[in-house]
């Protein structure tokens, strides 16, 4: 406000804070929804949380679903990225990776927007959009780093099939820490996968 | 109420009206927290849809939280019955009846329940224990239909995937109907299970 001179400098501080802020402002308000659900999710909460005024968040976010949808597409696509750093690993690796995915705090931001937007006629259009986005992502990435040849047939069953255990791992953690158990349900299947892709 | 003449009859017909209550107010409680969720699940709404008074309502649930977490007791052990009856079907049939258990109404509202319970501190040691319970009838049921000796190495991690793939599914409906997609998924994780358990 105020600073209305044209800038000449070669960094455009007020556009890098700008994006500090944004980028602020969506790490907060995954770990709030992961944390306390859509019901205690607001813009105020975030802001707080982002150390960001409320009119600040206010400007980059007008409603409080478009801070929540775009929370839980940019740490998607971080994690995305990360996958990608795995090429070259073996397959339980990778498998390990892809549940992984699913039991941190990102899937359980995202778990609560979805059952949130089932009951929200306004939200639900645009969640069952984002979602469909970035499971098509991770199967595609899934298919890529398993090294599975999508023309054989059963081959992308078995990899979507994987896909939807490693949601189902990512549920059943929701309430209590079964880690001890995934990791043997996952070596388990690991070995399975691997005999059925050949 | 007034009625204090002991009963001489061979029918207790005041116990079976009170036990029919109970059953409509229980599958109510259900499809309540199927459709609306556990924001919009009420007693009053849950007592209205079953055509019961409150006051009746309150009678045999005395709290919210009470009503829910036997609503989906009562239909898990309904649907456990159900799958008793399964014995002697082929593993591919045996794997779509339990596939089915997770994309039903009953998933949906113990989803909800889930959710719910993962942010309230006094209905989270109730739901997990709930929860837990449950499981382990599907994955005993599941062992028993599917013919699998858990006496084997892998054969346990084999159906608790199974299972948690099963979970996944069911996620995977919450928002869009993909019954056509989890049909192949489930045909060939059941070929990959069958040849896993020999």
């Amino acid at each position: 406000m105020g600073d209305l001179t044209p800038r000449t400098g070669d960094t455009p501080p007020k556009q890098d804070r700008s994006r500090a802020t944004r980028r602020r402002l969506l790490e907060a308000a995954v770990a709030c929804l992961a944390e306390r659900g859509w019901s205690g999710s607001t813009v105020s909460v975030v802001a707080e949380a982002a150390g960001v005024s409320r009119g600040a968040a206010q400007h980059h976010f007008r409603t409080r679903e478009e801070l929540f949808l775009a929370a839980v597409e940019y740490v998607a696509e971080e994690r995305s990225q990360a996958l990608r750093a795995l090429g070259g690993r073996s397959r339980a690796e990778v498998v390990e990776a892809l549940v992984a995915l699913y039991t941190g705090p990102l899937f359980r931001a995202a778990l609560h927007l979805w059952v949130a937007a089932s009951d929200e006629p306004q939200l639900r259009p645009r969640v069952t959009e984002l979602e469909a986005r970035v499971g098509r992502e991770a199967h595609r990435m899934a298919v890529e780093l398993l090294g599975a040849d999508e023309a054989e047939p059963g081959v992308r069953e078995t990899v979507q099939g994987l896909l939807d255990m490693a949601r189902g791992l990512g549920l059943a953690t929701l309430l209590t820490d079964d880690a001890a158990r995934r990791q043997r349900v996952v070596a388990q299947w690991s070995r399975l996968l691997d005999e059925a892709l050949g």
